[in-house]
């Protein structure tokens, strides 16, 4: 072994019982793949990866994505050793409250975690994505001799990310697209938690990359550090295919639990620790033990990283001086700003005298203004863009012979899709939209929820909501699922009423910098509603929430009304319908608007006061939709409208009658409730 | 031409313009997939399927999925043609309230339909579930020379279908499996509702699927019906690998929009309708139209179907005579029978002096007493049996060695587990569980949707329940999945309290034939506790969804409570904990137990308002999970103690304090309620 052989040996094992050490003073963690796939992620970070522990945010950084979260340790080690702003203070308080070193891999949390991974498969797709926003961003910036977007994506991927369907998915459109900087190590370790991978997942991986037109190299000896440097090299020199590199691996390598599933998912414990240490030639003592000459060498990423950022600026500020609009555009992009005027133009789409129309073709309309302007919407459909309206008028496709385009042909991968739009959101540049069916929100729930952690900003786009889709029937009737989307932290649902509202539901979506946000829209056409003119025609009422639409004595002075009805989306017209006829009976009736409880409830307690004063307690809600939640406005004495079964096949109009949903109903429920309460207060 | 292929032709043109024919009366559905599919799907149904027409339920009928469900006309004209119910009147009111022919086929709605389909992939892992229904079946009940059990399952896949990652999981396990009654005729009609499908899915498909393990079979020409029969002959004979046997095929074909995708999903309109005919030689009018030759050939079904179970009843008879056990256990498992004391000794598991132990433990030991005598039970986890504990101790994996195993091991596939745990329900014979953390639920909602809209006896179980987990951060902490399991119709969805309520929740999902349960568990110790003995005694305390479990005078005669506290799951026994500090001051107290919303909306009223009486209003509900939709039970005048956030990487106990989710937070929120409402009460 020559010196430089032993160096490469210390870094590895240095990672390794960084790990091993910080799982057994947690008392909780994964050390077996990070003692498996150290000496891969090694070679890779020592002699490939391209970036700057100094600046994490560095745009032309190469991306590393850890999609085996669980292996966390592994890339705290990582950044700890290469000098991200990691302590070994931090690595000693892995898994605790408030330190920067959680159980998986957050971003946000962690100086370099480019993602949060840890639900299997995710973490993949990410990259994926991340790959399609460097090529989006390159030929979109790039000019002849000024190549200032030019980066690689590495993920690292487990047997276990392979089984997930939404791997398939990204690695299929992956080799559509031709990706050839996406490269991804495969930490084949043939071991799973329930025993050797062999028990469900007999086949042949590289086989399978191969048929979605991936390069594939290997299997390589994860131990043989030149061969995985070979690997690697070669996988980087196909730039027309995305490149899996097959790592033979063992998990917990070194340990008397090596190739059982016993080294995965918790400590060691002391004696086993013990004996890897022994038996990789470790010192016992100290925990954490980091060599000088590892920290020294490792550590030489930081001057690597800053002479290659500094390289990096100087090729920028020699393209600024040479397209200095394009240099402005791309600044603009990668800070996420939003253009001057982006939205000039949406004031002018719709008014009260607009005719009925789609809430789905209205956002069809918002988003082609805003794309006119903001850039940085790169998005599409799995399938569906013509009945999503998600096509950007006029753009071309983007495609394996044209990474301009915009609109991106999803295909039937709603999952891969919303970890796709994840990773452009991760990467910068973009504001991400997805287009699907409601119905299908199901199908891409995980990245949904990882948006809604890591704050990203996505848009998507949910169209053929509830029953009002009509003949296709309960299995394309999304009756459940804006309620189960409003119980996710962090993601804005709006469900716009008619037009104005979509218009402005984009407004708050593309505006909304710390989270996602799910507009619900509608299949049939609804009429524009004239309601309280001030309010609507400002626009500001669904960055509300909620808001008076209309009041019987047209608000103002009157006296406190005795009912109030509330109505989101589809339902809000039978809302306001409902509401003249009670007041033709002679009732106070207020209608409200609710496109969004989130956005609601972040208002002031005397704005919500002022829309839905407590003492008014006939209350009754309208929504095409299951009526578990709704009591949150109509309480334990008000009512809701509502369907608390699946729908059924038939045309639309009809549904709503056999279901109960139409003015008539929600009237006679008013009326009821006036008869029981007193003058409808609760006291 | 020979008059065969004439007749053959008449009737591929019948099914192809019944389809045509019903989508424009109905003036909504899918004409093109049928168009293209038909022959195929005639060889298959004149050549091979073995079924009775005038039996749908027949046990050993072959099964038929049109994962394609979007073709639903295809099947309805095929179960039309071969003599189901399913009238001409009933095509003729396709997609109209209150017809069998709804706009995708639904389990239940129509005889013959196998399983509800439309949310592309899957029918594609139902059918895996079959196929391993099929093997698990044969390998415990057929004997030397008595093969009772003996079918194939057959399944019409689209492009959409191979492109979701739900079928890339469940074809993975099926190679792994082995499972060589599986075909899967491929509608290879390179059109997507988007465009052709080059634009986003440019995999070699064959090669996938020999990747896996399958067999492939073709291309072969979709309209060549000799080389399609040789295909399928093909795909039955070998035993030993599932098939894929890929059909080139035109979308739409014979009509002006044919290889379009505008042949997809709408009607082809009068026009094009009219020249379909014209170039395929078919009449104009009348519309409907059955040749009286084609009627007569393909109602020969019935005969053929008619014999072959008649012949089969003779074979059971004489299995029956020769193994009466095993005979009447098998009548028991078809018709989804428990059998008698199934629940011995569930009674003896817990009682109130029982040590603390993690629901989730309990949840195990509930299933290995309820395996031992209910043979039905057949299921395992997505690659965390050992932490859901979800094996059946002593008994065999199943496997491609041994399909006697009851133990499934369905890798990292949470999405393809729920598909496949619908096809071993819908087969019939079995009652499927499966097992993942509660936040990979979000990985299998499409599957758990449809379980809800056929009505399928299968049991979800879920632990690692919110932040109860602990170390492995908010990625793995579920905090809005449970209230988003509770807005899906029909999902029973029980959150124990402890093993008491663990086991009864067991009872309940075994008990439950008519929908799916979603068993909601604690990776933590939890306390047994103490309450109202005869009620928790009874364990009648879970079917009831939520009781009265202790009250500060003991209740009974008592006056009305001030104060009631509601817990779920593992923050019941603070909610506990608290009742007794309050009581403690002085104050009447009540505490609900209330492991199942859907259980206790479904106890009348009477025993609705004897636990929560309407007139105290003073209400603090305690659930570690989101607070919205709690108001159904607090109301506007109550509180909720929960998390509206993601969670965080630290020890549970810490987490518990730091998301203030304790005994003294809940006392504090229901002193305050106290200070606010007179007496508790809202009027």
């Amino acid at each position: 072994m020559n010196d430089r052989q032993a160096l490469d040996r210390l870094c590895v094992n240095t990672i390794r019982f960084l790990a091993v050490d910080a799982v057994e003073r947690a008392n909780s963690g994964h050390p077996g793949a990070p003692m498996g796939i150290a000496p891969v992620a090694y070679v890779l970070w020592d002699r490939f990866l391209r970036h700057n522990p100094a600046d994490p945010a560095w745009p032309d950084r190469d991306r590393f994505v850890l999609s085996a979260g669980h292996a966390s340790m592994l890339l705290y080690a990582l950044l700890h050793l290469t000098g991200y702003e990691v302590s070994l203070d931090d690595l000693r308080r892995f898994r605790q409250w408030g330190s920067n070193t959680p159980g998986h891999p957050e971003r946000g949390e962690t100086p370099g975690v480019e993602t949060t991974t840890g639900p299997l498969g995710q973490g993949f797709a990410n990259g994926v994505g991340m790959a399609m926003a460097e090529r989006s961003l390159a030929s979109r910036f790039n000019r002849p001799g000024h190549d200032v977007v030019d980066h690689q994506t590495y993920v690292v991927v487990s047997d276990g990310d392979l089984m997930e369907g939404v791997a398939s998915e990204a690695a299929s459109l992956a080799g559509t697209l031709g990706l050839g900087k996406l490269i991804c190590l495969y930490d084949d370790n043939g071991i799973s938690i329930e025993g050797s991978t062999d028990i469900t997942f007999t086949e042949d991986v590289p086989k399978r990359f191969l048929a979605y037109g991936w390069q594939v190299v290997g299997p390589v000896d994860g131990l043989d550090l030149a061969a995985v440097e070979d690997a690697v090299r070669e996988a980087r020199a196909d730039a027309g295919r995305p490149t899996l590199v097959s790592c033979r691996t063992t998990i917990g390598y070194g340990s008397p639990k090596a190739d059982t599933p016993d080294a995965h998912g918790s400590p060691l414990g002391a004696e086993a620790a013990r004996a890897a240490k022994e038996t990789l030639g470790w010192p016992l003592e100290p925990a954490f033990l980091v060599p000088a000459e590892v920290e020294e060498h490792m550590r030489r990423a930081r001057e690597r990283g800053d002479a290659a950022e500094r390289e990096w600026k100087e090729r920028l500020a020699a393209y600024a001086s040479k397209h200095p609009d394009l240099a402005t555009k791309l600044s603009q992009r990668v800070y996420g700003r939003l253009p001057e005027d982006w939205d000039a133009g949406f004031g002018d789409l719709y008014g009260p005298e607009s005719a009925p129309v789609a809430t789905r073709a209205a956002s069809g309309k918002a988003l082609n203004i805003s794309a006119a302007r903001v850039e940085a919407l790169f998005g599409g459909s799995a399938d569906l863009a013509p009945s999503n309206k998600t096509l950007i008028d006029g753009a071309a496709d983007f495609s394996l012979n044209d990474y301009a385009g915009r609109n991106i042909h999803y295909g039937v991968r709603e999952h891969a899709m919303g970890s796709i739009a994840n990773g452009l959101a991760v990467h910068g540049g973009f504001i991400p939209y997805t287009g699907t069916f409601l119905t299908f929100s199901d199908y891409m729930r995980p990245p949904m929820r990882l948006a809604a952690m890591m704050g990203l900003r996505v848009v998507y786009v949910f169209t053929h909501d509830s029953i009002g889709l009509g003949e296709d029937g309960p299995t394309h009737q999304p009756v459940e699922h804006v309620m189960s989307l409003r119980a996710v932290p962090n993601l804005t649902v709006i469900r716009p009423a008619d037009a104005i509202e979509t218009v402005g539901a984009w407004r708050a979506a593309l505006t909304n910098e710390s989270g996602p946000t799910a507009i619900v829209l509608s299949r049939q056409k609804l009429p524009v509603l004239a309601g309280a003119d001030d309010v609507r025609a400002a626009a500001d009422s669904v960055p509300r929430g909620g808001y008076v639409l209309w009041e019987s004595g047209g608000g103002g002075s009157d006296p406190e009304p005795e009912v109030i009805l509330i109505g989101t989306g589809s339902e809000t017209h039978v809302a306001l319908a409902a509401g003249r006829r009670l007041a033709g009976s002679g009732r106070r009736v207020r209608v409200v608007s609710l496109p969004s409880w989130e956005l609601f409830d972040r208002q002031s307690e005397e704005y919500r006061e002022a829309v839905l004063p407590r003492s008014v307690r006939a209350r009754v809600s309208v929504e095409a939709g299951v009526r578990t939640g709704w009591e949150r406005y109509v309480g334990l004495d008000g009512a809701a409208v509502g369907i608390d079964r699946f729908g059924a096949s038939a045309p639309y109009e009809e549904l709503y009658e056999k279901f109960g949903i139409t003015e008539e109903a929600v009237a006679a429920k008013a009326e009821a409730l006036l008869s029981r309460t007193v003058a409808g207060r609760a006291r």
